[in-house]
């Protein structure tokens, strides 16, 4: 059978569902003629990225210095580190920036300040607009602001300013799919009101927007120079109970192994807890849950079983709720698996991948521990630190 | 300064405030004449081991198969496996039964006659009970299954039952210390029960219970054979907020660059989210948060700082509520640390440690990925599998 040789937890990847998920996306931004530039944090494999370079992408979103590295590594050469720049690893941006076309998230002109005494290439740098959801970034009216952090890119020879780009977070909040085509609506207008007014210096700026539930429902990406979604790989029960896609959409499921069964409450006790899936919860009409449940099949796993859930999680044991009916279908030792509420946490948590066939699928969080602390630099920033 | 070379979120460990902790939950178990079992799955660190064994520590609890074979790697011999055993992973559980003395957790005939049918060395089984939290094990009251569970381990020449074990989580929802010793001493009143019913086949059966709170909030261990708490090795703001501890006993802080300052609504953004942190979420008087905040000082850290607290995450995005004041002393770049709700999910999601000496220490999950992939066995079980 092909799951006998799953013992632990294991992290699916059906590649198919994967590869439909990135076409579908890489169309649509064709149809909206706008640049593809996908965020790789949600599945941070060079594995996955490959199907991502199969479509045609060549430009990719990453949220770390670290993660901008591993992609470097497997041949990206346009990357956006969509996150404030952290200005304790300029050493390690420096090196990154001798290889690749690299842009830089700003939004201050401290930052900006840090980033000009101290970079030794000329990078490219995007303004982070808050366009309303209220996170980091600009505030979309401080027209006041935009002008000054930008005034600071102008008088430095090796930042370039090229575009505006805005996260739509508000969307995993919405209530129907109406609620988030406004804001995605409202986020674009918003940019595009910053856009206008740097018009003059900047007449090329382009305007990015990023968030899954945005880019899945948009029906059209007007005025948007380029997209950044990243969820929509995998998608996971929080999209699809958003509405943005469906459950067969999903394309990672948690194996995990039944360990007890307590038919009198109708529960199924798992080998799966909080460092598998992660703590993210999913509310449904049933109230908080942390994951549907699938059985799995010859060729991936079946649709969710109804009225089956997870709704509660230790450590390592998760709680199933369930009906007699599949208590029944199940014993101690057998196999069910979890769709994730949150599937780029659930990745990072399992730290790798089982593909379909059998194969082990990297990811980043895979690497052994030292790696994430670096050597002494010899080039130490001199950025002022509280400490 | 000792933190210079901090360049993206870090573990910090206190070595000292570990010790002491330790120190204090030996001497507890000392004077209670039980044995101390810590639950390692805190902390899954060798290095942090070696601190137990330095005072006297040689029997551990963990929670899984790969933890326990991490562990006698390391010259640890007497390992209970404190979670419902995982028939799947028997290959392995062979291998570790002939090298350490192993103890596995049953709660079901099921299980028994699997285990019975399968090991290949004489191993120590214990019951899990359930004494009142719901989670898994036999109903504290069920005597025909308890009966019968016994009778199973009895026709077995492989197993020996040893003891009773029950985990009292139901103080991770209490809202007092007394509310906290009751629940105590219930469960340990429950185990007593379960142990009187068998005392004529096993007068020598020893009850074992867990949970940091109540063993640190117990005011003696009468009728207590074996204590297994993990959490206090480096205690946390959930454990501080119970009323379990204080502040200063909390042994771990994430070292976090500031990226972005919102002075005109008093937030700090830091690069340290859900995937360094966990979602684990803390509830105080003004509501949920995910972490309190302290600033570094030579020596480790201060005492929280006032008014300041971690009231969102985003995958890589840490928001901080403080004061202007608090404000005023920051800039981007500067680091932050961040004491967190659960420093079990914490500990995982990060994978290692920095001493303060500056050192690197170990966690099991740092090891690299495909470790989790175990090679097809050739002594694949037999078990029968839905899959």
């Amino acid at each position: 059978m092909p799951y006998d040789s799953i013992r632990t937890p294991t992290l699916l990847l059906d590649e198919a569902v994967c590869r439909r998920n990135i076409r579908r996306m890489a169309e649509k931004a064709r149809a909206g003629q706008c640049r593809f530039r996908p965020h790789f944090k949600t599945h941070q494999s060079l594995h996955v990225g490959r199907l991502f370079r199969a479509e045609g992408v060549r430009s990719i979103a990453v949220s770390s210095v670290r993660m901008a590295e591993y992609f470097a590594g497997d041949g990206w050469e346009d990357i956006t580190i969509a996150f404030p720049v952290n200005l304790r690893e300029l050493p390690a941006i420096n090196r990154l920036a001798a290889r690749v076309r690299l842009q830089l998230l700003v939004e201050s002109a401290e930052s900006v300040r840090a980033l000009c005494s101290q970079l030794r290439h000329r990078v490219e740098v995007v303004l982070k607009i808050d366009a309303g959801y209220g996170r980091t970034g600009i505030a979309h009216g401080n027209m006041q602001k935009l002008h000054k952090v930008a005034g600071e890119i102008d008088r430095c020879d090796s930042l370039a300013l090229v575009g505006l780009l805005a996260h739509g977070g508000e969307n995993y909040h919405a209530h129907s799919v109406t609620e988030m085509r406004e804001n995605f609506t409202r986020t674009r207008d918003r940019l595009l009101d910053c856009a206008r007014a740097l018009r003059d210096r900047y007449p090329a700026l382009y305007v990015s927007v990023g968030d899954t539930p945005g880019c899945s429902i948009a029906e059209d990406f007007d005025g948007i120079d380029e997209i950044r979604p990243g969820n929509f790989v995998f998608f996971d029960v929080m999209q699809q109970q958003l509405g943005v896609c469906e459950a067969a959409d999903i394309a990672v499921a948690l194996a995990v192994p039944v360990v007890a069964l307590h038919p009198e409450r109708n529960e199924i006790v798992v080998f799966g807890g909080a460092v598998h899936l992660s703590r993210e919860a999913g509310h449904d009409e049933e109230g908080q849950h942390f994951g549907q449940v699938v059985l799995l099949t010859d060729d991936g796993w079946s649709p969710p079983l109804p009225g089956t859930r997870v709704i509660r999680l230790s450590q390592e044991h998760g709680i199933i709720h369930s009906t007699g009916e599949i208590l029944d279908l199940l014993h101690v030792g057998a196999l069910l698996a979890i769709l994730p509420v949150h599937s780029c946490l659930t990745a990072e948590c399992m730290r790798g991948y089982r593909a379909l066939s059998g194969n082990a699928v990297d990811h980043l969080a895979g690497l052994p521990f030292p790696a994430s602390f670096p050597a002494e630099d010899s080039d130490t920033p001199s950025v002022s630190q509280t400490r």
